[in-house]
Order: C-alpha cells, then structure tokens, then sequence
C-alpha cells in the first residue's frame, strides 16, 4: 500500500470546499466513468488515486462520496473566457447556448450539463449566483459531461445584450410565454436560452432582456399553472423542441 | 406549547421507515405547500404538527428533513387499484400511462410524478423493485404532485400484456430503438410508456412485450450514444412529445 501523508490528505480533502479549489485552482472527480471522461479530454489531471493503491480506508477520507468510489482524480480548473464566444458572435451564428439565471442546486446544474451534452449545447453562462461547476455534487452529477462543455460564470446582462447586438435570438421561459412549440419558427432554433432560478425564475434585469418569451405548455393547455417544472426537467423539453 | 409524549414523537418518526408506514397504512408530508396539497386532495389527514405549536426542537425529532419545516402531516396511504384502471381498457382508450421498471432514485421517482402531473398522465404503474412512493424523500421531490396521481405498484409483464391485448400501443426507449419524431404518429400519442432504471434501463422480460422501441435522438443525431439522458429527464422529454 501506497502511504498518502496526513498533510497531503488534508490538502486533498480542502478541495471538498470552494475556498480552497479556487487558491489551488484544482477540483475533484471521483468514480471511474467520470475520471476515464476526464482523462479523455484535454483536462490536466494532476494526480489520480486508486483505493486497491491506497487502502480504502484513505480513500474514504479523502472522497467526498457517502460510498468512495475505487477511484479519485485531482483536475485542473480550466479557463475559458467569455469573450472566445461573444467577439465571435455575428447574426449567421447557429450555436445553441444556456444562460443560467441563479441555479442553486448542485444535482440540477449537473443535469443541466448532461444535458447539454446530449443536445449538443455549445456552451452554458452561469450567473455568479450560481452553483460553482466544480462543486463535488456538481460534478457527480454530470456523469462526465463536464469534461465536453464549458461552463462561463459571468454577467448575463451583458450575454444577453452582446446576443442581441448581433442579431440572435434570446429565449427564455416565462408563465406568460407564448407556446413553446409555436414560439420557436423554425429558422430561429439558435442563439441564447436563458432558464431561471429554482425559487425564484428569472430575475427581473434580465426579463427585460429577453425578446423572446416562452412558456412549455401543460396537458391539458388551460390546466392549473399554479405548479411548475424542475429547472432541469424544463431545460431538457426545451432543448429537446429546439434539436428536433 | 402542546407537548408531544416520547412515546408519540417515536411513533411518528418510525414512519420515516418503510416497514412502519406499511404497518401503520401511514406516511408523512412536510412542507406549507405539500401540506396544502394534502389537504386540497382527498387524502385522509390523520394528524397536523406545526412548528409553532409543538415549538422547533419537537419538529426537529419528527422530521425527515434536514432542515425542518414549519408544518408535518401524517396521512393515510390510499390504495389504489390496478384493476380500476386495465379492466376499462379498450381500443378506444387515449389516456397516457407510464410504467416505471426499477426506478431506484428517490429524488427520480418524485420528479417523474411531478412531470406525470404537467403532462396530465393518467396513472403510473410501478414495478416492486421501484423506490417506493411513501418514501419521504419522494413525497418532498413531488412538491405536491403525489396527491394528483396515482401511483399502482405490481407487475409490469401483466400490465403491457392487459395494454397490448386492448389494442393499444406499448412504448419503451432503447438504444436501437426509433427516433422519436419520426416513431409516434399523431394518432398513436396515448398508451403505455415503459421507462427503465437508471442503472439497467428496461429488463429483459419486459423489453420483448413493448412493441414501439423509440429513442431520444442525441444531437447531432450521430452523435456518441455511450452518454444517456437521466431517467426522469427522458421521461419528460418524451411525455411533452406525446402532448405536444
């Protein structure tokens, strides 16, 4: 059995805490799916534990999992700048993009991103008042997805205005949208999506913003629309009706 | 302050176990808008706990939650029949009915039956291997929809053989299976959709009696289909095609 130092378990267990990710600028991914994902993108994986290596009662310490998994690797943060895809923007961009507006829940944004991947989103905006991607519950719940998409916390306010300055189209979900399925023509299946906050929607800056409104309509259409969909579930009709 | 006796506060906190909801026929809901949702359904509320009455630190010991809410009812589970429902089946039926096989994920279950409720699905059959729907943390992820569906646990292989005999289709999402789009005609957007486990998808037994195998295109369509879409995210996707 490999010895891992008392120091060097501690520093790996920190990652378990924003504060620390960001002064190392390292996260965690756990599970051999997700670190067999990373190890196939072009993230720097800085070092990779094996419970059969280091004992599972080390791994347990210095997993972030109820139930470690057999393996831990330590990733390097990527950078990616808000500004590789606003210059580029022009009114001929087809991409399809995700602004999200304050999602606080770590399993929804990491659903958000698996599906992202599955449609083939071209990036995702997050408010600052976002999760963080690479919070450990974030991360699991991508299954591995956060290796193939960016995710850009930034401000959406200027997302939203630099879409709009180059002629494309942005969306968002409203109760007082208009019907998904006859709000979208079919020539405008691009540009910005912008998905609210689990408690709150989107915020009231932003709205203003929004020229395109959008409602997923329930069945029945005049059924109560006092109840609501998971920010997740929700992401994922609307880039299904996007894709189709 | 009305004071709870020990003996009481046991009891209910027992219900937090499914051996002692199937014994007691009770369960447990917490939460102003759950609560409310009981009480605007037909379920039979047996007893309301709130916080400012029997003060914070008793509603912290018969909690569930991590975080206590302010009101806790105790309500009898209803017993659905699964004959009400396949003894009426004929070729002229056209309500929308899922089958879940397996579904293991608490926080799944709960957000399929939310989604089961925008998208006026009629019933869900359950297999018994399915979480199970009293479980308080699939009582709170249903935010309320619980008390507008019914939820019917038995065997699959019977109730897509009752669906299939009555002359109407029997859908299921596969890997090999056909588009979405392209695999629902407009006059087939009803009867039964069998959706798997999030570790193994549908069984085997089961896979032979579907008759409709369909798939949620990835995007692009020849995209890596190694990646799948959440259990509770597919079923959405393919409920608001059905209502679409």
């Amino acid at each position: 059995m490999a010895q891992l130092s008392a120091n060097k378990i501690k520093y790996i267990r920190s990652l378990g805490q924003k504060k620390f990710r960001d002064e190392y600028g390292l996260f965690v991914a756990e599970g051999e799916k997700i670190v067999a994902e990373a190890k196939a993108s072009g993230y720097h994986i800085e070092e990779i534990y094996h419970a059969d290596e280091i004992g599972s009662e080390t791994m347990s310490r210095i997993s972030n999992l109820s139930s470690p998994s057999p393996v831990l690797a330590v990733i390097r943060k990527p950078e990616f700048r808000t500004e590789d895809i606003l210059d580029h923007l022009t009114s001929q961009t087809r991409g399809l993009y995700l602004a999200l507006d304050g999602v606080k829940n770590p399993g929804n944004l990491g659903t958000i991103i698996r599906v992202a991947d599955w449609f083939g989103v071209d990036a995702i905006f997050a408010s600052p008042g976002t999760v963080e991607v690479y919070n450990p519950k974030v991360v699991q719940a991508t299954m591995g997805a956060i290796f193939r998409k960016r995710v850009i916390y930034t401000d959406l306010s200027a997302v939203c205005k630099r879409f709009e300055s180059a002629g494309l189209p942005v969306y968002g979900t409203f109760l007082d949208g208009k019907n998904l399925y006859e709000g979208v023509p079919a020539d405008r299946k691009h540009g910005l999506i912008v998905m609210g906050s689990e408690s709150f929607g989107i915020s009231d800056t932003l709205r203003e913003l929004i020229g395109n409104k959008l409602l997923i309509p329930p069945y029945p259409a005049d059924a109560s629309t006092s109840e609501s969909l998971n920010v997740a579930i929700a992401t994922a009709i609307i880039c299904a009706e996007f894709r189709r």
